[in-house]
């Protein structure tokens, strides 16, 4: 691949995922999509060309049932995978591993979603930790938004030599907003049965060096994740001294309750109002004037928006992948002028 | 004023409904936005200079907490109502009763939202029924989402020679997302306890000859109205002259269960997909294959936005009080265009 | 089968209509509970044996289960209804069609609910319609809690010849409070794509001339049903005669806004007051402050009990295929006054 | 008071706890309803007379409105206080305080509840902690819902040597199912500004030697809080251990994963099933299969019913304040038999 080309990425899957790394990949002036791959021929496909991107059949069978629902199709996958230098697979949870045996055949770089093990590629990818074992690789599994926001903060912490270990309790959303008609639950709490829950161990998967442990459970709202910690810390801390590690990522946010930032639905509406596509909140929304320090003890509460935070890191994943940009940062900061990320500081004041 | 010069239009109020008016304004090539009056020095007021808008305290009080909260305050809404040619008022209901008479000495146009009473400017405003009416006026009240739904729906069945009388069941959604963390219900229903409930006869105060009735009760989410309607027809009539009747307005989206389009959540999705500000659904969206006619009756559904059916009323309803555009048809249109009504059936295909 | 001895009812599947038909034969001094055939092996098969209920696997394999999970097994369902003289099926919707065949061949009587269709009896049963045409058969179905309300409050207006035409719009809850964790609906609502809605052609399976059109969407709560209609009187009526035709049924309970009354979930939490086993509400809750009549026009709305209204119903079903009480009224009365109906007027004072 | 006469209890106040504590005073067979005030003239009141309780308006003016409602009223809160020995303030948060001088005035031993500050009354109250030092005290606090939850499971930590400190996270219910058609939150989650919450240092109130810190979220559901705990033990312990030192306590109730107790809507639907009045879970429903143990770390996850998880402590803060029964195991034991708190693991078998 020339260093001067855009880099070709495919999408496989046009779901929540899919849908916001077509339009991320779409705003990136040293990528272009090469097109995106689905099985529906509904409303969603039609979006697809109503966006001005190229719509392949995952397969044969559904590239004619496309074509008969009278959407305008460029053909199959395998198409698509031939016309691009990299794909990103964002079918449903543990899909993407028989796609995988396709991307080896093809011989074409791939990312995989959090929902696979990390087997499936033997590498695990957040940005600002993790990307420069990426470079130049075949592949890599962008982790999902739980373990992302987990990586970002407790790495944060890490790198201000603050992080002795960390206990987190996490609340999901029970399902996303636009299938929320087909499944969820109601007026009700589902424990993960398992403790520790899966996120924990999954962040050393990134960073082995991570003492971290999480409960999870299911809660009936569809907006966004929120976590809550209680961290050890190496040694007595003063709060500015924690807020400062924090700010150190671009990928975490500040907010204040005290500006009216009272609950993740008023979060998702300030996303509406800066214009974001879908709401899109791609950083951990950390509330400042929450966190509490007590002695080396420290504690805290953020929100995930499991739909976009995985998105930017996804970028990321594929200049790494590409291998064209060395440097970390400069892949971060690319894909955060793309994204508009950083607006929430500046729309809200100095956090 | 000037036939060549755009409206100054000032916003009083920067809530659900005032924060759509100021960016639709701000997208109309014949106004433009004279700026934003409002009470909160939060995170929403820190919205309107973000958003490049000029910001006024609702009094001298307001401005000066806004100032210290940080905020770039351009002056009271005295201050705006100057510079402005008409105001729209979206205070909270029932205090825009007290801004008319501020409005009213200042000699300034002015309309207010439908949660105000027909009496407080004695003409109610729906774009395709009574624009006419409203030319040249010192003011409108633009009718509440509810009703302009009614008033869409019904007149075009009356336009087309079908309606003789509507008796409708209105499902409520029980606050808006922005606001969902301070007050809502959980898990129940509400009936609103007087039959009929207030929309039915609101509708007569645009069109007093629709025979019409509702009953109405309040539901647990925060989308969306949904409507279901009973009418009894002028004779027997085929499916197809009714959906010619509906397809007669531009602002009523003709959506099918068959796209995938199965629940309100989809729907508002389609408008994230759309790139619409705010996932903003202008048109009423009817279920065009759910839609059934049996002899001289007819049966159907359809979704009502809240936050943004009223917006494009709004833009016409400050055409028709300036009067420099006597067709309401050349003002809908412009509205229309600007705000992208139409994509719907554009995106969808042929319903 | 001799007049003096209790008729022995065999109960299969222990689900939500399961166990409260169960409870219910159990208070009826003519009737004994030869006991309950259910799959499951968890905490809802222990409850069986805890009260004191005889417990059999649906058949060897999961009776063999239930004895390895510690439960105290009385057999197989072969022997359940060995014991019995009649057996209610309770199963999942359309599992019902299969076990049929099983109580022919054995040649037990048996009542199916209303998930099965009207020809897998060839009978459909409502007490106060139907009962007479029930004696002595083989087999009937008691209708679905939707039907059931319809049947209920249209007979009563049809008795007292005041009904024309009915059109309905039902609200329908989304699953049940035990299982909320397995699925359901979330912030959205969801219309049935078919107008009509299968409940108004099933309440003509009970009687065929009811004039009835319906309407149906799923809405996002736990506790009950609630329809609305617009109905078409024969004539011009005062409203005292429509809520004396109400009045007629034993099972429309008036209930009134101005009690207090304003919403399911505190009709729910009366029910619970009254000291009701997993707070039933038997009845058909119908506001009588909330009801209009327009000239001949009858607008109202009411709240239905999915889980409950079908009990007492069932009750009557089975002393209706045995045969020994004749008189309709006879057997509702026994009912009502095993299970409480009648409570609420008492509680409420006079509506 | 005579040492062989029944304690005569007012309960003043009747919503959730009120009407709850009425119910249990009435079932105990040493103590005996004198009767309830309340300030409601709607079906709430009608309620209590419908239970066959003597009620009281809390002054003459609620008497008299009563009464005009067609109420059964046996004269004002001054006549109620005069029939009893002790009286139970269910009235709403902060409300108490006003009538503790009433109290004091008359001269009658009281109990508020956990809206209440410590320093109302100067001792805070959980039977199984602080039951001797409320000995014929002339006031005590029953502590709030959570607080009593945390007490109940640290002390039974404390008490087996295991417990150093402890971090808690809790989901908060919104509101109570019977006035969820008042307020709630939707579709949202709202973090406690402060962290800690309140309810980590009201346990020191009760016992000041716990290490605790909580933070609080509020969640969109009704039926119950669930509280996630890291634990730091004494030192490294084994699980069944741990389930021992829970099971000493007979108010914390062991549950399993296992036997479909998955999420708290099922456990409420076994309370249900055992037939408690308003599915009252008295208990700490606590997970034992999910409960984990690694090293000198604990890690579990409980239930508690906000409604009725202060009756049995109220029940025997009566006791405490009259003085009769000296030893705290001889009250709690008849608070328990008289309630069922026991009939859960009995139920479901050994946990």
């Amino acid at each position: 691949m020339n260093g001067n080309r855009k880099i070709r990425v495919a999408v496989n899957g046009y779901g929540v995922i899919g849908k916001r790394v077509a339009d991320a990949v779409a705003r990136q002036d040293d990528m272009e999509l090469a097109g995106v791959s689905d099985i529906n021929a509904d409303w969603r496909s039609r979006m697809v060309t109503q966006k001005g991107y190229r719509l392949f059949g995952a397969a044969k069978e559904q590239a004619d049932l496309m074509r008969e629902a009278g959407l305008d199709v460029s053909g199959t996958l395998e198409d698509l995978l031939a016309a691009a230098d990299l794909v990103v697979d964002c079918t449903p949870k543990h899909v993407a591993a028989k796609n995988v045996e396709i991307y080896r055949q093809v011989g074409i770089k791939f990312i995989v979603q959090g929902g696979e093990k990390h087997t499936v590629t033997g590498h695990s990818f957040v940005a600002e930790s993790s990307y420069v074992g990426a470079l130049d690789r075949e592949s890599t599994r962008v982790v999902s938004c739980n373990t992302t926001s987990i990586v970002r903060t407790l790495s944060a912490l890490k790198n201000a030599g603050l992080l002795r270990r960390a206990r987190g309790t996490l609340l999901r959303r029970a399902t996303d907003p636009w299938e929320s008609h087909l499944g969820g639950i109601m007026n009700t709490l589902v424990p993960e049965p398992e403790i520790p829950s899966h996120q924990g161990p999954d962040a050393k998967s990134v960073d082995p060096e991570l003492d971290v442990v999480t409960m999870a459970v299911k809660v009936p709202e569809t907006l966004a994740h929120l976590h809550y910690w209680a961290v050890q810390l190496t040694r007595p801390a003063e709060k500015e001294e924690v807020l400062e590690a924090f700010r150190s990522s671009s990928r975490i946010a500040l907010i204040r309750m005290a500006d009216g930032l009272t609950a993740i639905n008023t979060v998702k509406e300030l996303m509406a109002d800066l214009g974001r596509p879908h709401d899109n909140l791609y950083e951990v929304a950390l509330w400042s004037d929450m966190l509490k320090v007590e002695g080396d003890e420290l504690f805290y509460g953020y929100m995930v928006d499991n739909q976009a935070i995985v998105i930017p890191e996804t970028v990321d994943a594929i200049r790494a992948l590409v291998g064209q940009i060395r440097d970390p940062n400069e892949s971060i900061a690319r894909t955060n002028a793309a994204l508009g990320i950083g607006t929430i500081a500046k729309a809200l004041g100095d956090q």
